[in-house]
């Protein structure tokens, strides 16, 4: 007699999943959180907004899920994964509201599961986003063993009035950029090739990843697992100063700072006007990568970037501990970075 | 010299697949999306509500991706996607608003990419939800050569005073069945065990699709790649009269029907009172599965419940073309199933 569970299908695994994560999950919610309501969708009640803009994205951890599988570590990448879709949306001006995730995985270890969740509970509980659902999903065949893929979705919000667009944007305008911690979720493709983590025996993938470098500090992998930075706290009182936000993900600096430019204007950037951190550096003599391919790649450093009006530039630098003016922007027929 | 596409990231993979799903993807749009605004995050404005409840769902395909993958046929498994979604959120009395796509993938082939999104496309405007956004990533070595995996995030509203809680259901309701069309998006590991998809090579388990069965009427791949049905239309008028609904998904009607009902109660299911399809008695012959287990992984030819007054309960049977009443609302001191 052919079962669910002989297909490879646990539904058991999946139960003692849920217990594991239940009080992660919990501690997000937020009084609009209709919990015990409608168990087959879950519910946040909106409250009061003048003309309410829901704003969504979502995202995927992308290949540093390779990282976490290699050193059996599960609990930052659902950090990652939450603080990246925070900066996504809050480049529009909005306030997270919820989120819900998607674990997919071949076979049901709920201990994993529930590291990876725990991640994503504290990155949510500390950036006031209610981890309001998800979907834990078996599926024999479909990821090899050990492995999984996580997905997330944010929804946020935003008055329409206050809905930061870049259309305010002018020649002239100062650009601020804010520090990276790290890699954050992009180019890990990229780095696993340029340390040979993509081939070879995981055994051998572990060793380069355990060896320790003196320009950065400790050891390959704890950098590669360095969590995303969000920049949601420290960025909130000061939007109503901030004309465009880019966040730089996939594509780097060249492909992401222009989405937030209006027509007819460019970002002139300085690249001698911040110090690129070792990993980069490090990346780009190991694999002896192009100039260009790293900053369309890799945030080198720089993990979000702020137009603001040339008068409250410094005020806002001020505000923003770390944060350093790496150029301005221009006019231009094209919508382009130009390095100086 | 190493580069992100050497390394098996294809930027300009990328930018094709998106042009050839914009079309899609727009055709969705409905007045409250704000394109243009925001490349990071997409935009809804929300509209006019007395006390807006934002209800959510996020789900995956499943290994009912495998049978797309071994025919080739990507159009279907967005329309599962999104017709799973709207009829999860259905179930609190939402009418969906927009949706999100989550697709990976080894390397991306742009055309398999657009024809899961013309699909993804095509139910969200049949069903009046925009596909606001998403995220199409390439993962080397995470996907085997030709798979992917796909999810999906629904966000739907309902007035807080007409949500559908399954809390007015009262004993002596009567349980009316809505037809499936087939597996829906559940049990597909199990079925693939049964039919032998998941041994042997692709060109076994192809010829095992292809093969025509008399009592389906089509090939047996036709028959599993059939698209999950959407309830939404029909119930629409209908939601004030109903007091609580239940998708039929995994854990089949023995799971989902309790997780509508209040305490003291149960729902006393009648089997005969409806014919299960063929599909599903060739299942349990090939496979030699317990009644119990069919019961508890498939939806057996019932794909929503509902529970409604028994003297409204003829009016709404013959308001939903297929409906049957398959049972009542009995005291019960546990929310269980009783099969009678």
């Amino acid at each position: 007699m052919a079962s669910y569970r002989e297909a490879g299908v646990d539904i058991d695994a999946g139960i003692r999943a849920v217990d594991l994560i239940r009080d992660h999950v919990r501690s997000t919610y937020r009084a609009e959180v209709l919990a015990g309501v409608g168990p087959f969708g879950a519910m946040f009640a909106l409250g009061q907004y003048r003309q309410p803009v829901l704003v969504s994205s979502a995202d995927g951890v992308g290949t540093k899920l390779k990282i976490a599988f290699l050193l059996d570590k599960h609990d930052t990448v659902g950090r990652d994964l939450v603080c990246h879709s925070v900066n996504d949306i809050l480049t529009a001006g909005a306030q997270p509201l919820f989120f819900l995730d998607y674990f997919a995985t071949g076979k049901l270890r709920p201990e994993t599961t529930a590291e990876v969740v725990k991640g994503l509970a504290e990155a949510c509980r500390e950036l006031g986003c209610a981890l309001i659902g998800g979907e834990a999903a078996e599926m024999p065949g479909l990821y090899q063993a050990g492995e999984y893929d996580l997905a997330g979705f944010i929804v946020g919000v935003v008055e329409k009035d206050e809905i930061v667009d870049g259309s305010r944007i002018q020649v002239g305008d100062v650009l601020l950029g804010l520090p990276s911690s790290g890699l954050h979720t992009n180019g890990f493709s990229l780095a696993r090739r340029v340390f040979g983590l993509d081939v070879g025996t995981p055994e051998e993938a572990r060793r380069r990843l355990s060896q320790h470098y003196s320009e950065l500090g400790h050891t390959l992998g704890e950098e590669l697992l360095i969590p995303h930075r969000p920049y949601l706290k420290e960025l909130r009182p000061l939007l109503p100063q901030v004309k465009g936000m880019a966040h730089i993900t996939g594509g780097g600096l060249l492909d992401n700072v222009p989405r937030m430019l209006p027509a007819g204007t460019a970002a002139l950037i300085r690249r001698r006007s911040w110090s690129v951190p070792p990993i980069f550096r490090l990346i780009q003599e190991r694999g002896r990568i192009a100039a260009d391919e790293m900053y369309r790649v890799f945030n080198m450093g720089i993990g979000m970037v702020l137009a603001v009006a040339a008068d409250e530039a410094e005020a806002i630098r001020q505000a923003l501990p770390g944060s350093l003016p790496i150029g301005e922007v221009i006019a231009s027929s094209e919508r382009q970075v130009v390095f100086g």
